[in-house]
């Protein structure tokens, strides 16, 4: 696509470095901008470059914080001896929108792969085992909550060895059929895994 | 959704405002720019400014364009009798992709639409109609490349009238695009052969 000035040509470059966003879009969100009044261009670009600047991490559980502690972390309504750990602040926000977690977080901030480069000592994996020493005791479990991959299981096998000598139980979210989800469409790595992995069938109390 | 950090949130927030980008798309684009480094946000953000602050229009087409006339209408290459009347710059581009079309073009800015508030004079139809009237008999024809909508429809009509006794051709591109559909979203193929097979345009009897 030839462009008839630069300055598009630049911004639909800019654009398009996104993950998910092709020329076409690129050039869609563009125009869209240059239809708007300019101070929305301003707000939009100071709310990135104000992000990007001035984003700091929690310094217990490196979830992303405006504070030098995050929300969770000083949260006297979280289960205190509970750290669920995971890949990302995107886990963090998907199982805080299940309702069903109360305690804290650690986020690794990345997952062990030597494909990619990526082990251990990039990953903030120490400073878990640190945060578990340092707190004399009030840690009794970390939940495992990472992709159920390769790279995601050795990153948990690399945990759990770490943390053998802590005294703290390590659990990993269950694995099988989503709930909802239908048999035959279910990946057959799953649901093999999910017939290996059976539990007690128990009735429901009537 | 909850966010750990106002920073965050401000981001999605200014993220979503865009077409076909809600929260969740939002919040993956903002999390990518923060795993990048700190550099390629301010590229990202002074390209935008940049845009929006640089932008100018050809003076004779209404293109955009880094200068006061556009290299459509400067170029000696181009077929100076032919005029293609497009709504906006999508258009231009999408027929300039084709590779079928070698005339200039009049960006009307817009469509008629009583509906969203856009009478005629909102819209460059004056500039177009002084053109040809300006450019003493150079232009010999005029091709309305606008939506198959009824929008489209009373915008050709209404530009026909406008130019009436300008002595020119007026053309509209074949109906090769299906009815209701809009000009943008046509494949390149429909496109460039409904510019090669157009018709004369003809006033309806009244
Ligand atoms: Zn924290
Ligand atoms: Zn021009």
């Amino acid at each position: 696509m030839e462009f008839p000035s630069k300055l598009i040509e630049e911004a639909v470059e800019q654009f398009s470095q996104f993950p998910g966003i092709g020329k076409k879009t690129a050039l869609r969100l563009v125009l869209y901008l240059l239809k708007q009044e300019k101070d929305q261009t301003t707000r939009f670009t100071e709310a990135l470059d104000n992000l990007r600047k001035n984003i700091r991490y929690c310094v217990e559980c490196h979830n992303i914080s405006d504070t030098e502690v995050c929300s969770i972390c000083t949260s006297h309504r979280r289960e205190r001896s509970l750290i669920c750990v995971v890949e990302d602040i995107h886990d963090v926000l998907a199982i805080e929108n299940t309702s069903q977690y109360n305690g804290l977080y650690h986020v690794l901030g990345g997952i062990i792969s030597p494909m990619n480069g990526v082990g251990p000592d990039e990953l903030n994996i120490q400073s878990l085992v640190d945060r578990i020493a340092g707190k004399g005791g009030e840690v009794q479990e970390i939940i495992l909550a990472l992709s159920a991959t390769m790279e995601g299981d050795t990153t948990s096998f690399y945990i759990t060895r770490k943390v053998s000598d802590k005294g703290v139980k390590v659990s990993t979210i269950a694995r099988g059929i989503p709930f909802g989800g239908e048999l035959e469409y279910t990946d057959e790595i799953t649901l093999g895994r999910s017939i290996l992995t059976r539990v007690n069938y128990d009735l429901p109390a009537s």
